[in-house]
Parts: C-alpha cells; sequence; structure tokens
C-alpha cells in the first residue's frame, strides 16, 4: 500500500523561477499544510483552509500520472513545494524514487523547521529559514541539526535562501549567512503585494535594485547570490505559474 | 618581466546578471580586442575603435591594485570579459594566479574561437558561442575541441551560453545543446537594441517570456537553463554596472 500525499496543486512545466535552480525547466506538486503561518505567505491557499476543498489525497503513482498528464514529455525535473513539504514523510521519500527511476530531478523548497531522511535523496534542496517580517521565530537547534546532517552528506545539492522585505530581514539574513558560512547562500527580494492585480514587475525590480546595493556595499556578503522571482518578474501574481 | 594586458574597463563591486553565477557579486575586468564583430554586441567599445584611446596596457598587480582601489574587502570574485580576452595568454593566466593567491575566484566570458591554457584554472568558465544574427559562423572544429578539453578536464567550472535573438538563433541554441549535452546549458533572450536610452525592462522581460515560452514547449530543451541578463533589467543600457 503506497502512502499519501495531500496535494493541493500541480502545474508546468513552466521555468523555475528562484534560488540555485532558476531558470531550470520544471513540473510543479505542491503539498497542503503548513507549520508556518508567514505574513506576506504567496501561497496561504496552502495552509489558510480558503481550499481545503480542494485538497487531493494522491500516492506517488497518481502524482505521477497527473505530471505526465499535464507535461508529457517535456519536462526532466519536479520541484516539490508548499506548504511545507517535510510534514510529509513515506510518501514524498516513494515519489523521489519514482521520479528518480523515471530518469527525473527532484527539486525541494521547505523553511528547515522539520528533518525528513529524503532530504539526503533531493537533487536540489531548498532551506529557507523565514525573516522577522514572516512573523515567524527560528527555531535554530532544529535548523543547525538540519545544516548538519545534508552538510555531511556530502551531495552538495543543498542551499540556503533568504527572503528579505526589510532591513531587519537583511540582518537575519547575515546571521543565516555567518552560522552556515559553507553553504551555497541566496537573498531574494520579498514582493510585498501578493494579492496585487496586473503588472509589478517595476515594484519587484525596484526591490531587487535595493538588496542589490545593500549586498554590493556589504563585505560580509562577498559570498552570497542576489536573485529576484523571475516568474513574477514575468507572470506577476498569477497563480500556476 | 610580468605580461600587459589590454584594458579598456574596470568596474564594480556589481552583480553578475548572467549565466551560470547569476547573482554573483563580482569585480568586471574587461580587455581590449576581439576577433568577432557582433551586429549586436553590446560592448562595442571594446573593438570598434571607438574607445581605443582609453585602451591601458596594465600587468596583474597593476589590475588587482585597480581593484582594490575600485572595491576595496567588498569582493570576492573578478569576471574577465570582453572583447575576447581569450585572445590573452600569458597576463591572464598571472592575473589568475594572482586573484588565486588572494583567496579570489575567476570568471570569464568567451565565445568560444580560441583556445588558452589558463581556461583549466577559471573558477566558472562560460563559452557563448554566437548564433546566426550575430552575423559571425562558428568554427565548430575549435568549439568541439575546447568543449573536449574543458570536459575532459574534470573540474565542472564550465558552462555553454547562447543569446538567442530569433527563432533561427534558437534553431542554433539547440544545435549547440545537442552537440555538447553533458554541459550545463544556458539560454539567454538578446538585448534588440543596445542603445535605447531609459527603462528597457518591458521590453526585456516581454523577450524572456517569448524565450521561455518556446523552451517550456520544446522536449529537446528539458535540461536547458533560460534567464534573462539581470543588470539589464536593473540598469538598463548603462555602461560599468
Amino acid at each position: 500500500m503506497s502512502a499519501k500525499i495531500p496535494v493541493i496543486e500541480m502545474f508546468g512545466p513552466t521555468i523555475q523561477g528562484e534560488g540555485a535552480v532558476i531558470g531550470v525547466k520544471t513540473m510543479f506538486v505542491r503539498t497542503y499544510g503548513c507549520d508556518y503561518r508567514c505574513s506576506w505567505c504567496d501561497s496561504a491557499f496552502t495552509w489558510d483552509g480558503s481550499s481545503k476543498d480542494k485538497r487531493v489525497m494522491m500516492d506517488a503513482e497518481e502524482i505521477m500520472s497527473g505530471l505526465t498528464e499535464l507535461g508529457g514529455n517535456r519536462f526532466d525535473c519536479v520541484t516539490i513545494s508548499g506548504g511545507n513539504p517535510a510534514l510529509i514523510g513515506e510518501g514524498l521519500s516513494e515519489l523521489i524514487d519514482l521520479l528518480h527511476e523515471r530518469g527525473i530531478k527532484a527539486a525541494i523548497e521547505t523553511q528547515g523547521s522539520r528533518w525528513q531522511d529524503w532530504f539526503l535523496k533531493v537533487d536540489a534542496l531548498t532551506i529557507s529559514p523565514k525573516p522577522p517580517s514572516s512573523g515567524m521565530s527560528t527555531d535554530w537547534e532544529v535548523l543547525d541539526s538540519i545544516m548538519e546532517r545534508v552538510r555531511t552528506s556530502g551531495k552538495g545539492a543543498h542551499s540556503l535562501k533568504v527572503v528579505v522585505f526589510d532591513d531587519e530581514d537583511y540582518k537575519y539574513a547575515a546571521k543565516v549567512h555567518h552560522r552556515y558560512p559553507d553553504i551555497p547562500f541566496f537573498l531574494q527580494p520579498g514582493n510585498d503585494n501578493v494579492t496585487e492585480e496586473g503588472d509589478i514587475s517595476t515594484r519587484l525590480l525596484s526591490k531587487l535594485e535595493w538588496l542589490f546595493d545593500k549586498v554590493i556595499a556589504d563585505p560580509d556578503m562577498n559570498a552570497a547570490r542576489v536573485l529576484p522571482q523571475l516568474h513574477a518578474l514575468i507572470w506577476h501574481n498569477k497563480r500556476g505559474k
């Protein structure tokens, strides 16, 4: 009997807009449920109850069929995001194995609040601890333990990404980077309004320039990388892109 | 006696806008002279004679001093671009060694028309063969030989990048990707007007969306990555950013 995964949406192929795998063609699977409630979450429908009736329980084979129906032969990477996919154990472990059997890479985005053994099987593991503006607080002990385990796995497929909305967030990002100096580190400007309709690219680019300027001036950020959310520049706040 | 390098400009720190090292904080050194004359070159002042009197012959130590004067302790990466830096032998070999002595990484951009032994010492080697719209033609024998040598070096620090302006360029890009399937491959939309003043981000994003759509629909591009020129989105056609 295969384990079930709560899925709230699947879409793609599209282009990964963020982090270490920016620009990669990928399908997306979004799991339902989160242990966080970030004030500016751009996917609050995965945890705020508004879309709970759209959640479907699926096993790895069913997800694979759904992805193939959507993407045909036009992808070789699947990104699993949430919500927090690290709330799910066996089901995602089985999905990652199935993807690998088919020659497909698995990318994961999670905030670093929970460990799962399948982290070590992932081809691109993005750990994205949430800064003060989220309203959440970081359990450093848990994060230390996660970073230690991925670091010693030797696979080198992991990175840290911090979203920055304001100066306080930037200080938090610097703390994260300083704490795990050997882990590839990405900074990303936050989207201050995730419900605004129409073209938001000018606002986002101006926030990116603000973050560029801070990093350029800061000798403690020489090894950091600063990237936008490409999908938001192109498709704005539209869902399922 | 140290070898001299023809330098047309140095600037930074800034953020690398393109390719495998997108988002990395870096200084730029631009060498003078090119064996190509691409119709849409965004740095034609490096070869068209218009800035020849600004060219300065500098050795590695002098370049290092200039970079330190500009960037202080605010960088740990230097990108050497052109023109075509692969026209230069001993001088750049010495510069790369000096950067490494100081704990600084060296990134290079070149079109793959000439080999230099120092390619193998570079931390991020971007080979960017030019598509038909450039008006240039690719010497496949030379490119094959370069890709074979970097591939067998085992350093894994190399990538291919093709700029795409139109459907013919896209076909050329597909040919490059097909010819070297194991080399990380990046596609980048071309900037159709490198002298336009003011904010060009809307035009560039629309071209990026065009390229996204082509890659998304194309099963032969599953492993390609599509990225914009971030610096052009932020700083437009401004020089020295």
